[in-house]
């Protein structure tokens, strides 16, 4: 048993002095053991001092050493075995093979992240040569390399207790970046939180790190996450979480008298737009699929769909009649915790008390607390665009269709829309045009545009964005999830004319690394 | 004679109704021709309008076609001939050659951004193809491509009239991402502007674009400046200014429903570190190109070397002697404007009335009005690391040395310094192990370190970083010069599962414009 109730700053394992916090299990409303003590400044002044002096050693860690560090702490996680998944399951209220599809995501994003590292594209090394002989003026030699910021701060997401958490893709790409990483656990999963923290913890052991590379505090926000963000030492802040949560980081960051970048993933609702043709000619089955992504995890995902937009007629009420059906049937679960169980049910009573919308379903309550019960909603286009109360993310499995009255009302309300992390579109051949119509607005609006899926389950791989405009995310430049996640802890810097002797390894002339370099604005693979 | 006293809205010229702007020439104090009527929210409007609809369809020109229209852009500069030189002479009192050069470096850098735009790079195209065979769940196609954030508003800046100005670095990069560009013009040179402006409308005529893709504005920040960063459809803000402007921005783009992204390259005070063998061996040599990039362009750089570090003894004082004869011996030059001068006898009696530091020398004055005297002073390490007041910049030609008592004084120097836009080591081969040991401070300080050489010269290419951590700049993660700039006006977009029809040219199967791609995460040529 390796749970004690203990944050960890580098290699200890401490007890806060402030307000105790419990992890409950949500099924049962049940206090589970053990007693965690939040943190206050003294432990957040500790972990980023320990960071600070960690970043000097780890961020010059070669490719390989630093990406079998990430591959120790994928094994370190497997190692806990099936403690894990049941201190989540107890803590989350997720399904057994939810949480082993999440600890597999998990490892496999750290060992992405350790064949990102290797292969050394994030380094972005460009050579520009001297040229003695150019005139007017000759060139010196200039190259460039990317560094890590320097120590990040990391908040655990409650939905997705490994891999949106302490080991998770915010995480692991700041270290994958060079940056010591000070995670403020999520409260709603401290257990869970200690163990994968262990587990990190000891990876930065076996690999011989200097012990401040990783911290794991918890603690209210205001504590501890507040000074975490204001703490001069901390360069960037990873978040995913609800919009007055991150609009609250990102004020706290840019009042700091260093400003620093918070990648803060906050709200969307993901349209789904049902195109004509694919409505009249299987608006059954996609609604099939359409109740299947609304109700996975218990709708508790960023990229759940809660909004469906389609041009009224009857193609679109049978697709609501059995849309409707299915979310009647469906039996509800058990959310994540008692608080996102209560902001679940102000929200579907919102919609449902709404004088402009129409309840269509509800599905069946089953046993236990903290239970989600789906919802289907139906508002037109037009109340849609002179109420923005309607756009309001519900978090968990309620959806709003809008019924439009034309193709270019649907255009407006595309053209309407917030910031996504998704859009979907549901198409068949003959939907091409009004597809390409709709594309560059949603190109606008969303970090993802997907066809005949579902935006639910979100690869992580290279090509991926889990991003987009505000309010989806607080940077629509990058990614939170996938490769790419890397570069927001990244910065370039240029050396000019510098000794073989000074120069970092990559931008050596051997290229000990080899790594791909763009010289003189070719690429050299 | 094209100059009319004219504001640009996409291919109209208009004229304002707010307060008249004058050019002044700062060498004589006289007041120019013609009169420019200040813009006022209305135009902002009508800008922004034909930028946001101009995006539509230059977001997608294609690579040939954008790069075209940025080599146009340079050839129509270059065709206005020496009307343009001349004018730039008499509003900036910079030199013709410096002029020559400047339009030299702004072409120049224009068709540098069109072979980049040629290249492909930027798109960042990253194809994760589909594995419907794979266990436990198949992966669906993904790709992924950067476009443009949308229209950019540009402010001029006063010290580079042509290469940070209406077709400078921000505005080539821009368009180069696809973004249309609003320009407010610096009040200082609106004839130049104008000039540069007419070239670059003309160009957007040539080239068949949608008449938004550029408008240039004149008027003051109140007026225009901040009813551009807060109009909705701006989606980014490059600027190069003062430090207070550029926080005045930052504030009012945090401030927006929609934050967004402001560069703004603000002050430096680009530290010249003299290690002891270099300072022994060389101390005079170094001297003569201390003076020399000190009184370059009157010392109005971002870059220009205010601030020197070394370790006291007889080969500092044999350094501060002959650059204090250098600086002596040096004529004053003409100033940028009235306002910018003023602002440097400010600085320089700051210095010289500071009870902790030491005036060395002051250069002479010559004829004609708002010359720049050059000013050398010195300081104490222990004096400097207690009074944040000596780290100011002095826009100018001022530079302030600061006498360390030991190499551990010097360390403590450099740790304390603010973020930069450059670095600078005059070293030999002796010197190594002491640059090793203050590189990876000076790494987290500046965004170029330089060897031997001098700071001012900033070379348009693809490993330059002019860029660097607060306050340098307002976004340590981007560079305002060289090819990369292009990056800050883009934002990635994946697409999942698109039918080929849907997808764009970039991210097709058949590459058609043999752009280099990440297949899978490797890199494909």
């Amino acid at each position: 048993m390796t749970i004690r109730g203990e944050m960890l700053i580098g290699q200890q394992a401490v007890s806060g002095n402030q307000a105790d916090i419990h992890a409950v299990n949500p099924a049962t409303g049940e206090t589970m053991e053990p007693t965690y003590v939040g943190g206050s400044k003294a432990e957040v002044e500790r972990a980023c001092e320990l960071a600070e002096t960690a970043f000097a050693s780890y961020r010059e860690t070669g490719l390989e050493a630093r990406a079998t560090f990430l591959e120790t702490i994928a094994s370190e996680i497997e190692g806990i075995g099936d403690e894990l998944i049941e201190r989540a399951m107890a803590e989350t209220g997720l399904p057994r093979p939810r949480l082993e599809g999440e600890r597999g995501r998990t490892c496999g994003q750290l060992r992405l992240f350790a064949s990102v590292v290797r292969a050394g594209e994030w380094l972005d090394v460009r050579i520009d040569p001297a040229l003695p002989d150019r005139s007017p003026m000759p060139r010196t030699d200039l190259r460039q390399r990317h560094i890590g910021l320097g120590p990040v701060a990391v908040f655990g997401a409650s939905n997705f207790p490994l891999a949106f958490s302490v080991a998770g893709g915010d995480t692991a790409s700041a270290l994958a970046a060079g940056c010591p990483v000070v995670v403020k656990g999520h409260s709603a999963h401290p257990g869970t939180s200690e163990l994968v923290g262990r587990a990190v913890q000891r990876a930065v052991a076996k690999c011989h790190l200097a012990e401040g590379v990783f911290s794991l505090l918890f603690g209210s926000g205001k504590e501890i996450g507040q000074a975490l963000v204001k703490d001069p030492r901390i360069q960037a802040v990873g978040f995913t979480g609800s919009r007055s949560g991150g609009t609250a980081l990102m004020a706290t960051a840019q009042a700091r008298p260093q400003p620093i970048p918070v990648y803060a993933e906050m709200s969307s609702i993901n349209p789904v737009f049902l195109l004509p043709e694919a409505l009249e000619a299987r608006g059954e089955k996609i609604a099939e699929g359409f109740v299947g992504s609304l109700n996975m995890g218990a709708g508790q995902f960023c990229t759940n769909p809660g909004l469906v937009i389609a041009v009224k007629g009857k193609a679109l009420d049978a697709f609501i009649d059995a849309a409707g059906d299915g979310v009647k049937a469906s039996i509800s679960q058990t959310m994540l915790s008692p608080g996102i169980h209560q902001a679940y049910e102000q929200g579907v009573n919102t919609l449902s008390s709404h004088a402009k919308v129409r309840e269509v379903a509800r599905g069946q309550l089953g046993e236990g607390a903290n239970q989600c019960c789906a919802g289907l909603f139906v508002a037109s286009a037009a109340d849609f665009l002179t109420d923005e109360t309607l756009q309001a993310e519900v978090f968990g499995a309620s959806s709003l269709v809008v019924e439009c009255a034309d193709q270019a009302e649907m255009m407006r309300v595309a053209a309407e829309l917030e910031g996504q992390l998704t859009i979907t579109l549901q198409m068949d051949d003959g939907d091409v045009d009004a597809a390409k119509a709709l594309l560059p607005t949603l190109e606008r609006k969303a970090g993802r545009i997907l066809a005949n899926g579902w935006p639910t389950g979100v690869e992580v791989c290279h090509a991926m964005v889990h991003g987009g405009p505000y309010p989806a995310t607080s940077d629509s430049r990058t990614t939170s999830v996938g490769s790419a996640a890397i570069h927001r802890f990244l910065r370039p810097v240029c050396y000019q004319a510098l000794p073989e002797a000074l120069l970092p390894d990559a931008l050596q002339d051997a290229n000990p690394e080899g790594i791909s370099r763009l010289v003189d604005g070719k690429r050299e693979a």
